[in-house]
């Protein structure tokens, strides 16, 4: 069986199940949220995920997407630690230089989360040398820049981060993405950071060449987060919960349709997905659905994610210092 | 049989079906763009449509969300000429004073229609005393108003528009809205104009006090084009198609599914409705679909809108002037 | 001696001298920040001040535009104790609501003051009634509005900000501005609160009719920051430094040109500002003049003063409440 | 006598009189459009000018800042036709690609000209290969970048542009900027061409590397609009009207104060400015001056140079496709 393709490891590794060669998995709970460590470390474990040997972190709760914000900076804490670890993973040395890459378009609300966040990062690589060591002591060289979507620059974002990375010379790239997730569930609740770089093809616009160390030739952490589902993709899923719900509500029409409807059930994801996709193409191929709430949660996420970069890449800057700097 | 409440009187027809008692309709086609002009006319005709008596007028076509730029002057100019037909049916004098409200949250792509337009309104109320009579003799005191939605002001829209109504006493009101569409088929591709007002509940927020003549005391004109259709609409259209193409495809499932199959054409569309509704409201009650090009479609939209309004308003002014006017 | 009139009671006081009848005023000072609260009690204060009787509290600091985020938070912390003491003088009581009106174009910088404060005030009127009392016990009914300006809705403030007072009857309206300073050194330096409301022709656009309790019928708190200079002003000032500078740097020429120096030096404050205004009209009549950090010192200041507003309005929030609720 | 330096040719060379060695001048006039085209020839012109050989067209019209619309178009068009004159001189091929690059900061109204041009250019570079020859036939690839200041960034915006000349290999670039005029009575009224690039220091911000074809390896045309002046170019300027102003309206005082009134009006411009400098430096070196209505004419103005652009760069489209394209 194949799988559908996802741009998220985890959605892979359940598809999968356990105990796959090469594939290491870690759980922890906090609280209401789950954090789940995937290392991919063989050739064997690249072959079954389809994605490439490196450690993928996600970061999953349903309060990412409500008003709780304690949760919140709970999320950003474990966030700020999990950055730490890719960066120390990495071997990038204190004082290395960091550029953030925010990708997506901000002229439409569910894309907007990459130049959100730039816009909230503690840039200092263009003052380094003219402050005072004990202020900017625990500063990094951190710049960053939000490059826009080839529809509206004719560029392809790899281009401009490219020349980018060639004259400013970073020892670290992180890419910050909204992603189209493959389940409605995921939606704005999920943050997944990958030392592997972003693979082509996501979200809402058309990125195609990838931003990863073989491209660009520095290490790359990114940060995706689902904000949308395409169209074809949502009916999928909830075609099921509705077949489902059917099966559930109407027992004896089961006995009569029970061919049709295992029929139904039995198709292949990629089958049924094919057949969902094939019907929508003419009327609604590029649809994407996203909730009501996008608006601030998308600000809600810029937060959390330009702070938890704020904070593990500038050492001796906690919480308080972000509230303040950013204010 | 109930049928599916909709925001558009031609929906609300085409379900309805010819000849029914009270209502009238007449089409014209010009080239890509259809317009329909339904009167209610009689307490009869208000029972069979569910909505107050008046004159709805609905401009379709598929160009408006294509770059097909002199099909959107082309559409420009029939929204003009409709809009002074409704505002010579409600007796404006020439120099009557015009409030233009945009209805909407800027903040989320789809929703900030009403916004945009009210940015590009030529607005003159502030000065139609100050300058020349050869200068300003064509035109109309104009003034605009984007009051924000509840969700960020803590106000309802009717209150804003009521008090301000109250005090600056416009002739006429004119309300755009986007509005969640009741068929995937017609995002972005219709703009209804009514005599009678805005009715509750429209669009991605939720805006309760309905802005017309009973209300506010002032003739009111709404504008709304479908931007969004909501989840549950979505899949509700979606599942119809995918069962039809699975009724194509495989015909010898269907001899042993037929009641299976049947059964779930047959449902009455608001029962499908309502199974579909039930099954997603706890995951994704608040999702709403729109195409990935929303934030340039709803840029022409506005451009569209009140370009309409500028030159159905004031007279004298033709597509030239209107584009040196708000260049 | 007639007096150069300034929003800013302030420096209407300090033009003026001390121990003036019918005023009183004292004066605070911690660390880097001075407050001074000036009372107007009687008609000869009024006809002194030329200001209506009330009270003023101005809050100076130079550190309010640079980015010292502790002096930030103390700055906070001192307006919110104010906005309680003004709002207690006025006898609102404890569930009284409150209306935000931010006053300003958010389409220029310096003007973007009030709306951007409207943007990240806590509204709570829209869902008072719907969350349970232990949450929202602390809670006030607030709503906010950012009518925009004249220029572009054609409608002056005050006639949207009555209606809407009409219909929706807060007990207690607080109207955000960006004035004009009389001063470059003011500029982003001072907060001024005022409970007699605002005073027309101040800022940068041109705001005619009074948000105050006559017009309004509801009492009115005034916050007004100095972020432009105009043009005029600007050229007055720089020319006393000029000529103090030269009187310095060259006292051999001095004695040669006393009389034309002196002359320069003992023109009236008024006179030497109607010179002045004079030649500027023709070439420059409507210019401002504001420092360049401008974008990021209106982000600052409107952080400090809609959470000093979050603060003193809703009760039981403290500073930790307000970054988490406005994150 | 050494002269101030200044952005604009024109200031240059009208400071420096006329028959200036290796400097060629012409002049046109149409209604109230004056289009002035410097050439400097030899090095001998370099050194008068303090600027690299090239040509320098500067278009003046006190209709750019106000409403008159018909002189926008006509502005448009010369514009275009000086673009093509600029383009030709470079010897860009019919299909060569041009890369636009707007410099400056978004949320600064004066400084946003060039990401708003930018906004506005019908950029093709991403699309030339999939659409039929037919319609694309007339267009060249065009691709446009806002880079951002440094002070957002961390980045120096040559760094941004080098990076990304070096990979998509632009055969012309073309960079829109915001000066500081040298006088207040050219701000927004002045567009200057420059075929040799942008000099370094210019405008609000501070970008210091030049973007020209000894940096970045390909030609360079810059555009830049005077939006503001800085505080102590502008009170010296209105210092010196005002001393006009005082010599016109009291001789009598000038007998006695002659020798410190020739001394004031006999001080080399630049010794004066230095004083100003220094007299202001303390209180308000990093102020600047600009009117009032400045969001709608750097509305105007970008509209007028990006539809230049639009139109000098794709061949076969005129204003009516342009008010097409880009509505």
């Amino acid at each position: 069986m194949r799988n559908i393709y996802t741009d998220l490891a985890l959605e892979m590794a359940e598809q999968l199940g356990d105990g796959l060669e090469g594939i290491d998995m870690q759980t922890e709970q906090i609280d209401n949220i789950k954090t789940t460590t995937i290392s991919i470390k063989s050739e064997a474990g690249e072959r079954n995920m389809g994605k490439p040997r490196g450690t993928y972190i996600t970061i999953e709760s349903p309060d990412i997407k409500i008003a709780d914000i304690d949760a919140h900076e709970q999320i950003m804490a474990i966030l700020t630690d999990k950055l730490a670890v890719l960066r120390d993973g990495l071997k990038i040395a204190p004082q290395g230089s960091v550029l953030v890459i925010g990708l997506g378009n901000r002229d439409v609300t569910p894309d907007a989360l990459g130049p959100k966040v730039v816009s909230k990062i503690l840039v200092t690589r263009h003052i380094m040398e003219t402050l005072p060591k004990e202020i900017f002591g625990g500063l990094r060289p951190l710049s960053a820049l939000a490059p826009g979507v080839m529809g509206t620059t004719g560029i392809e974002t790899a281009e401009v981060v490219k020349g980018l990375v060639e004259n400013i010379k970073p020892d670290l790239l992180i890419a910050i993405d909204a992603l189209a997730a493959r389940s409605i569930a995921r939606i704005n609740q999920t943050i997944q950071l990958a030392d592997t770089g972003i693979a082509p093809g996501a979200g809402i616009g058309n990125r195609r060449m990838a931003l990863n160390r073989e491209n660009l030739g520095v290490p790359v952490i990114a940060i995706g987060v689902p904000t949308v589902v395409d169209a074809a993709t949502f009916v999928n899923d909830t075609l099921g919960m509705f077949l489902a719900q059917m099966s559930e509500d109407t027992p004896e029409f089961l006995k009569d349709g029970a061919a049709f409807f295992s029929m139904l059930n039995n198709l292949e994801d990629n089958d049924k997905y094919a057949i969902i996709r094939n019907t929508l193409d003419p009327h609604m191929g590029n649809m994407f659905v996203t909730p009501k709430e996008i608006g601030e949660v998308v600000r809600w996420l810029s937060n959390i994610i330009a702070n938890g970069i704020n904070m593990a890449m500038h050492r001796g800057i906690d919480k308080d210092d972000i509230n303040r700097f950013m204010h």
